[in-house]
């Protein structure tokens, strides 16, 4: 139940960021609304073709996507009001991330993924959507760019939950907690103190 | 028999819009192809892969790709041509998308989708060469950008069958044709009255 | 073993050249690595996502994705050098292409794909992750472009074991063998040659 909550606060600052990022675009109401949706629910649309569940859950049952795409309607008609929250968001946002990486996690363990295939499975949960906003955006995906911690908090969170599923016989729900714990509380570490990863160093080598 | 032809029609009208768009971008003769032969059948394949039916039928089967390959040289050699073409294109193109949307609905029923994921899978089944077509040429697809009704009427043809196939006990048949005539119809309407969905609203709210 | 290795090798050059994008676009640590790894192992997800093998073969197990991320790590260190390595580059990459070519058609004849299918889906391998590289760096892919031979290639390797394992009675090695030696082959020799396809011709059809 608390879970399921969470899980719709994930969706919904996913589907907004989508929402969003359609209005800086011009799209019209119909490409804000899509780009919502798919920023939304695609981590888990994803995740589920790669576990071979079909249809994807997020498509079979239609809370994920009406929750998503009420969250862009909203971004529609009040998107200059969304630049006052941005901290909120993030808060929000770190939130979800955690809980799509380690959710995904633990229902690729449910269908036999190895602990490896359920670390990279939470992981694109956890931040698919937010490439395929990008890619149909036609943007270089954030994620890629040097920018805050994100990814790698997702993998670890995720990595917490498919390692400790597999090789532990402690419930599973501890490692939801635990996983969930790590990857947001290292995004918002990385948001506080601006941790970042270095890019390729350019002249280290053969500078000479 | 008269299904099969027109669905052909729709692979030859989606995938010249594919080969067009690669001759404008200067690809080569395989490029062309390929962005002809994918935005023809690449709704097909979209929507098999979120149903589990591999591989897709489509691949699995040469005449989709032929039909759609070879409509894409004929572009090739005598692309000049189509642009006196453009008022019998988008009719056809008009009858090709509420096909694709109402036998991608019929399909996903079939396979025990809901009628909500029958009636988003006949949308991608509609859309989804389009968008392959923009991603791979490096543009924002054009279905999320402010233009004349498309998508709308491929979702409401969809949910005709997605809806009327899983809620009704008249044979599906019927929910084809209505559904086919309500995507195709509107998106002609749409065309004649030069309908358009709103751009987010900019100053509405919180202006001064 | 020996198929292993070479196996092995295609995953390395692949994740080179990803990782080479990465560094060339800015990205940072994490985006280098994700787009080497994704180069590197795409063409295979894309493969089995297509044959309904979930979870995919590469995620399922760890070796290629850690021999991906493997040789983005030592392109993120050093890269300046991949310069000098050319030709090198060029014929492990040509190698490359002809194994994945080759034992995608295999793998999609043993998933009961027909020898269309096993043809296209081995093409699918060897050229999927170079599409899924040059996608997330917002470029338009490399394949599309008019360059030096290199999917004609793969398609006619792939065709050579689909067409050949299921249309023989001779062992499937053979087709292999055969089927790389061309792609490979013909690869090589369009580059020797530089041989090109024609892109669209402008102005032979009604001009004035």
């Amino acid at each position: 139940m608390l879970q399921d909550i969470l899980n719709d606060i994930g969706i919904v600052v996913f589907a907004a960021s989508g929402a969003l990022l359609g209005v800086r675009k011009d799209f019209d109401l119909w490409g804000i609304l899509t780009v919502g949706a798919l920023t939304g629910v695609g981590g888990g649309i994803l995740r589920d073709v790669l576990l071979g569940i079909t249809p994807p859950t997020s498509i079979q049952n239609w809370p994920p996507i009406v929750v998503a795409t009420s969250a862009s309607l909203v971004v529609f008609f009040f998107h200059p009001a969304f630049s006052e929250l941005r901290r909120s968001v993030l808060l929000l946002d770190a939130i979800g991330m955690g809980l799509f990486a380690t959710s995904g996690a633990s229902i690729a363990i449910d269908q036999h993924a190895s602990a490896f295939a359920a670390t990279l499975i939470g992981l694109l949960t956890a931040v698919g959507g937010g490439i395929l906003r990008d890619v149909l955006a036609n943007e270089i995906p954030l994620l890629l760019q040097p920018a805050d911690l994100y990814a790698v908090p997702a993998l670890l969170g995720a990595g917490v939950v498919g390692v400790g599923a597999t090789c532990s016989s402690a419930p599973t729900w501890i490692w939801l907690v635990v996983g969930t714990v790590v990857a947001t509380g290292l995004r918002i570490t990385g948001l506080v103190f601006g941790l970042q990863l270095p890019t390729a160093p350019s002249g280290l080598w053969r500078r000479h």
